[in-house]
């Protein structure tokens, strides 16, 4: 392991953070929170001091491998969220750390789950910090520190491979700093232009700055008690649009820059990702309208759409309380959940790339059985997967159940009912946020011990980071000079 | 598809069933249910008049391939538990024939959960031929049909291989029809066994024969409404014992029997096996302890391991309701019952020699972030698994999600609970019997409707068959001449 590095990411983080931190000041002077400007004005300047000061020098050292790159991402991540946490405590918001911890891990991961009873409560400048953390965690701080930071290409590879979701991480362009760019100019850009849409839809500028934080890096924190659910039926219609652009895979976006439709099209999984949207949105419509959830079979299928789209997106909004839906609503939306959204969005869960080499993979196996001599191939795209994908994509999916059942187990200790404890981890795992239960749309993780807090935590990056990163850390032998 | 063949077997079949249910005429004779000793006489005569009739000669073109055996195997079992459903109805124990079909499902596929509210109401006969049928599926009665017709080696492996729990079945003997007998008389040995245990223990000669099928055939009916919990003490310890031994695979008592105990022991699946029974049983027995489940700890650590070896060798026999348990042993009882019982054992479930190469193809991955050059190789028995039996695994484990996932979906229209919901599926697909909730040891599946009794009856077979060939069957290119 080559501490150097470890040292020198961490501290260029840093810096990043303190940097990250004015803003959330700036805010906290417009609202004249001053306490908490005060507050945000020396964690910023420490942060930025310290991450600068002693990372003037560049190590000498600067080789890096595949377990150097998964192992400081982990470790930044982790590093990020203990930081992150700080303004919480200090501005009294959240003054347990354990809890403010949660909160910014969630809030990191975009996951969204929440430790706070009332959000109302919490001043202004804070609750921005809060969604904030999500815009930051959507496209991923490393992948913002290598548009930002110069850094060689040969190793930021290790880093951008390291936190993109996916099973396998294309460069849009040949060079890893130009794709760092790409993608974080499309996301500004979408930023940008949801930031409008809601504040013209008529949401306060406040609200469709921050809400757009949450929607666009598919987190889930919202700033008012009873969520999305309080906004009309436009500003959610124009949510429930930008959540689902936001779990698509970015390169679509990027070939749609470049005029080259026809590729971004041929991308199966944005296809499969979308059919199961809208095939979810209407059963789910039609189930809750036959149940009479709520009269206007309009506003069923509104909000059986939203609920899909934040579900599927894993940003975790709600607008109605699904956990009081019919079984089959519920059942299925916690199925998504599992599923998530597609590789290289801003979204989590096992992507939807994973999930069709998963099925076609198996379906070769029943094949095999009927014609012997068929070659057992796993297209994607229209080309071939590579058989070490599918092997890694294989044994991801060994490696998903067991974190997810091992997680169950130990959460269980806290002795909540079997949907609480069940959700609670595939709701953290997949970085939705809500499941059903005690920690349903209208529920929160509040009542967990640190130690489920702790594990909880665990799961968010282990789902955020797609399991390898976060693993690999806990491995000793990672660890050797 | 070889047509000719699939009929042959299913009329030797019909033949072994008429020969198989003169015990139950036996039974009824000896205690004079007169009414049920027609019934029994007249569906084993017809069974055993056309199954003997009409596979006289045997087909010209005797040619089978793989895919000719799994699906002549879904179909047998299908067909064996509309035929074994007959009785029921007849008899008037269970006069919906969909009811029937369910508990014979059941039966024959050692699942053990049950659509009567109460057992001890029906006459001892009808009893006896429901306890019986898992003693008939438990070793699989294609085995059965190996081991007793005359039939050429070539083939019956298919059939052998299609029914044999595990992912690769090994002839014992080079013979396949050597091998079947020595599975059997190792089966019947255990059977005679374990009835004289549970008689001198206490039992009724009839309860410890009824008993003694579901034991060994890791089924889980019981013969009174208290099931297991009215015995005593000695007596449940023997099941227990029983229980354990039936989950183990088979190839230790031919190694034992051979004088090969070193063979015996360097099975990894026995040990791991072991291993998670006694480490579990201790858990879940402190679990209960500490929470004031029973005052005494040695009953406790009894219940607890009664109710481990219970769920991993998929018996589903129940002393206490675990349902009433702390949520860290309900919730670990469901995760065993997930990975089941050994490969080549009589148990259900994921098997365990399948969970080791998950773990371990998973734990390759990880190591090969670690160290890129070392070879991704995984270990069982102290040899190598071949790269085809990996990849057949990992893509059975994606099969068995798939599976899981769209029965939860589908048994969710019924609108219960979602750890009923959940639990019913696994429970069934494991072939357990006793789930949570409203599937709980005390409860039963009488609830559901019609169309989720039909799912979980694919559930059922598709966990006993493990999946390809129940899945086979579906496709329609099968069925190509």
């Amino acid at each position: 392991m080559n501490y150097s590095m470890v040292k020198y990411v961490l501290l260029r983080l840093l810096a990043v953070m303190g940097a990250l931190m004015v803003l959330p000041l700036i805010v906290a002077l417009i609202y004249r929170e001053y306490d908490s400007a005060v507050s945000f004005l020396i964690i910023s300047l420490a942060c930025g001091g310290i991450g600068v000061f002693f990372s003037r020098k560049k190590p000498t050292n600067t080789v890096m491998f595949a377990k150097e790159g998964f192992a400081i991402t982990a470790v930044a991540w982790i590093f990020m969220s203990l930081v992150g946490a700080i303004p919480f405590v200090v501005t009294g918001a959240i003054p347990n750390y354990i809890d403010a911890a949660f909160e910014t891990v969630s809030g990191f991961t975009t996951t969204g789950g929440s430790i706070l009873t009332s959000v109302e409560q919490i001043e202004k400048s804070v609750q921005f910090w809060r969604t904030f953390t999500h815009w930051i965690g959507g496209m991923g701080v490393l992948v913002f520190l290598i548009a930002v930071v110069p850094m060689a290409d040969g190793y930021s590879m290790h880093l951008m491979r390291a936190e993109s979701p996916g099973p396998v991480v294309g460069k849009i362009v040949p060079k890893v700093k130009d794709t760092a760019k790409i993608l974080y100019l499309i996301y500004l850009a979408i930023t940008i232009l949801e930031i409008i849409c809601l504040w013209i839809s008529g949401l306060s500028f406040y609200e469709a700055v921050t809400i757009t934080f949450s929607t666009v890096g598919t987190g889930g924190f919202s700033v008012t008690n009873s969520g999305i659910g309080g906004y009309s039926t436009l500003s959610q219609t124009i949510i429930i649009i930008f959540m689902a652009m936001c779990g698509v895979n970015f390169t679509v976006y990027y070939f749609l820059i470049m005029r080259k439709p026809k590729e971004a099209f041929a991308i199966d999984e944005v296809k499969f990702y979308l059919g199961t949207l809208v095939i979810s949105g209407f059963l789910i419509g039609v189930n809750i309208y036959r149940a009479g959830v709520l009269e206007d079979a309009g506003q069923c299928f509104h909000h059986a759409f939203f609920a899909v789209t934040s579900i599927m997106t894993t940003t975790g909004f709600g607008t109605l309380d699904f956990d009081k839906w019919p079984e089959f609503s519920r059942v299925l939306l916690m199925g998504l959940a599992l599923v998530g959204a597609c590789a290289g969005s801003t979204g989590g869960g096992f992507k939807f790339s994973r999930a069709i080499i998963i099925v076609r993979n198996a379906r070769n196996e029943l094949n095999f059985l009927v014609h012997p001599k068929a070659v057992k191939r796993v297209y994607l795209d229209g080309h071939t997967v590579e058989g070490t994908t599918v092997k890694s994509v294989s044994a991801y999916l060994g490696l998903y159940v067991i974190t997810l059942l091992t997680s169950i187990f130990l959460v269980s200790l806290d002795n909540f009912d079997f949907q609480t404890t069940v959700t609670a981890v595939i709701a953290t795992m997949n970085n939705i946020g809500p499941g059903l239960g005690m920690v349903g749309p209208m529920g929160n993780y509040s009542e967990f011990s640190y130690f489920s807090k702790i594990i909880l935590m665990f799961d968010m990056l282990a789902g955020r980071l797609e399991l390898l990163p976060i693993l690999i850390v806990m491995k000793p032998k990672t660890w050797k000079r």
